[in-house]
């Protein structure tokens, strides 16, 4: 099936890039047709923009094949450098690792998303999950291996000096193992997660914990979207290594680690753009007939064990129990697309999510009214009309790296949106008492504060909105992106 | 059915004690038998040892009644003084509360063991629990009103400045509540369980999170068995309420909590001569019959989610694939006794402990030897036969305030005892690296510690075993109890 990870035998000639990004998703994804031919689809999201804004030519991306078809598109082309093989790869040099499957499926389900997720989210049922028995070590060693092979790749196609921007808690140890190969190198390493705290972060082997730290400690600079998260950071590396830290930096072993504080904002432009084309407008039209007067509460999540899609409905549900008022009045549009259907705890939240909607819809509907429309496909031109149409946005997470659907429906609301917000997303840092923020563990008061949210004046809701997509806009992408290049100076 | 919190004009006149103790369950229980007479039944434990050795004349004794038949004692006699009706409380004043038992039960379950001790021990699945909704603030007035009733009751009974004990998380609104009513006397609160750190007690709905903290905080002295819950205690204040806070002390509001780190220990003589009665004797031979010359490896535990009995069973099944020649060597006597059974989550668990032990039966069991013997009956003279003969002792838990059960098993080994430990047990603090310690989510590593164990050399395991006595007897209940009257001084 696949050549296991590369060998530099085979690779091309160095790139001798001066910035080279890593990260497990690339901007190119490959489907396989019946007749053996590639699709590619090009991927939007925050790293494509930003690395567009500083100029392409001196990048290079690696990135995993994720799938059979990408796998393909991979071994087509020595060393996986799709840019050769005829892609729009937007000018950048794109080089998709041929990962062996199982030792991928390992390294990306069992430990990024199952594990490493799990630990920094604190999703774990503690009485019987974790449980690190001897195939969680075989997985271990494919994480290892799967951040090995991106190390390998990455010395190669470096000029002296590099920088190296890696993502993520898919690629936690690369920056220690790139080191190792190329000390020459700048590397920054960049958490779209939260970080465990300390008495959550020990539930990890010691060992694995250690290398985790210490191979985020392989980077020059550690990115967070919030200082919380940094702090966590900084405190699982003194707890558990006796690293000296601060606000700003963790040393360790004669090696500095700045902490930087990156929280990624929106493209306005690109988002604006995107948000008024005619899919978006159809389908606004379309939702607006089925509302006709009644305010809009709308949700959009993948359906994620950290997004908290059960609690958001219960809170909806005790909504309308105690403030029977807004019976009839309101409509609860809830867009949760589906997410890690390759593991079974998803599936079931999604099944228990539906099970949730049509008990509110038996309760509360009538005969021209439904209290709820739950949506779990994924339709991102739906998701944006929802930006559009919200009187009221509900975004709960039991914890969140950022979160920025938050950041985007202000920028896009028709008529000011009331921002519900979690505590526990890193948003909150930023939005403050300009959203209203709670507990994501308290339905009560998330009831009481949709109930608010819904009750607002007019020119309070405006003025809130507008105030968030000032905040949304301060870090675009491209900027975000150039602060981390720069904090490698 | 119930008279609900006591009524101060029906009350006895004062017995002004100088020593009053507070905790949920008291130190006797009733059954009601078909003809409507009542079995008592005086309980063990730490508390009534210590409370006997410090002289009781002067002692008040405030308990809730907890079953039918402890209602009907307790309405039998004025104010509940069971002492006064003829009961042997061991020349104590005893007062049973006879509390509504519907919001007995919301206090007592919903919270105290639903709540709190999941927030302590950080038991809870958090993408769907808690969810903290009507319900909840329902059960949190009765889990006030029960508190409050504690406090009326001491307040009655205590002479001008008299010390008053309070036990455990049933009872963490207390001291204030009691500060409130008679403010010359001296209170002190210990938490038999951990102390949950920040980002776990944040679950909690802001008001209720506060509550908890000032409602501890009205005491003088605020005890722990280990060092780290006090820390996190202290965390906990600081982060949620501004308290200036160190590791000796907690000021808030012109108020001082001073922390004691009181790590409870083993009455060495009673815990001998119970262990050598004819009923554990009889219990012995049978099991050594039973067990020929193989090892045994031993656990005792409630059957409680925090005491990780599942992952147990996975390390000694993984034990038995990894270091094969043990099998037929070593047989696994665990005895997880029912607790909680009102709560589903804990029916469950037992069902799923009884699951797995005989999936380990069935992968390795033969006609002349079964690898483990589960018993989910409740016989302490069978557990204290276990303690006398096991080679192995396995104290894993995910998190434990001490853990009793360790320090036992040393005083009463006959040949030495190995205690594979976790250190997530307040006794982890105390035994050091005379136990094996091990991280309780790594079953591996936890396989690995028990053949280390199996493998050790008699002289260690002796030496090992004695010191651990000498550990375990240092703080008895008396000078436990003692100190904590000291530090009130």
């Amino acid at each position: 099936m696949s050549s296991g990870s590369p060998d530099s035998s085979d690779s091309p000639p160095s790139a001798a890039a001066h910035l080279l990004v890593a990260s497990n998703r690339g901007p190119l994804s490959f489907t396989e047709r019946d007749d053996g031919t590639l699709d590619a689809d090009r991927g939007g999201g925050g790293l494509v923009t930003g690395l567009s804004s500083l100029g392409t030519d001196d990048v290079v991306w690696v990135c995993a094949a994720l799938s059979d078809g990408d796998r393909t598109a991979a071994r087509r082309v020595e060393g996986g450098r799709l840019d050769r093989d005829g892609h729009d790869t937007g000018g950048m040099a794109v080089r998709m690792l041929d990962i062996d499957p199982a030792t991928f499926h390992r390294a990306y389900n069992a430990i990024a998303n199952s594990t490493l997720w799990f630990v920094h989210h604190m999703l774990y049922a503690m009485p019987t999950a974790p449980a690190f028995d001897a195939s969680f070590r075989r997985e271990w060693a494919s994480y290892r291996t799967y951040n090995q092979a991106f190390a390998e790749a990455l010395a190669e196609d470096a000029a002296e000096g590099a920088k190296v921007l890696v993502q993520d808690y898919h690629l936690t140890l690369l920056p220690r193992l790139l080191r190792d190969l190329r000390p020459d190198l700048r590397i920054a390493h960049f958490s779209h997660t939260p970080w465990a705290p300390v008495d959550y972060f020990r539930v990890l082997p010691e060992d694995v914990a250690r290398q985790t730290l210490l191979g985020m400690l392989g980077a020059d600079h550690a990115g967070f979207h919030s200082l919380r998260w940094a702090r966590a950071f900084a405190a699982c590396c003194a707890a558990l290594l006796g690293a000296e830290v601060d606000d700003t930096r963790v040393t360790y072993d004669g090696h500095t680690t700045g902490l930087g504080i990156h929280p990624l904002g929106v493209d306005a432009e690109s988002l604006r753009a995107r948000g008024h084309e005619d899919d978006v407008e159809s389908r606004l039209t379309a939702l607006r007939g089925k509302l006709g007067d009644r305010k809009a509460i709308v949700r959009v999540d993948r359906t994620e064990l950290s997004k908290n899609i059960s609690r958001g409905l219960l809170a909806y549900r005790e909504l309308l129990r105690r403030y029977p008022h807004w019976r009839g009045k309101v409509t609860h549009l809830a867009s949760a697309y589906p997410s890690r259907h390759d593991l079974p705890e998803y599936r079931e939240y999604t099944a228990q999510v539906q099970r949730m909607a049509v008990e509110i819809e038996n309760e509360f509907g009538t005969d021209d009214w439904r209290p709820i429309v739950l949506d779990v496909t994924d339709d991102y031109a739906r998701s944006l009309a929802l930006y559009r149409v919200g009187d009221v946005l509900l975004v709960n997470p039991v914890r969140d790296g950022m979160n920025l659907v938050a950041k985007e429906v202000p920028l896009l609301s028709e008529d000011g949106c009331v921002v519900v917000l979690s505590t526990e997303a890193g948003v909150a840092d930023e939005f403050g008492e300009d959203a209203l923020l709670v507990n994501p563990f308290d339905v009560s008061g998330t009831a009481d504060a949709l109930d608010r949210a819904l009750s607002m004046a007019d020119d309070d809701r405006a003025a809130r909105t507008r105030r968030l997509a000032e905040v949304s806009v301060r870090l675009p992408p491209s900027q975000w992106l150039a602060d981390q290049v720069d904090a490698l100076d």
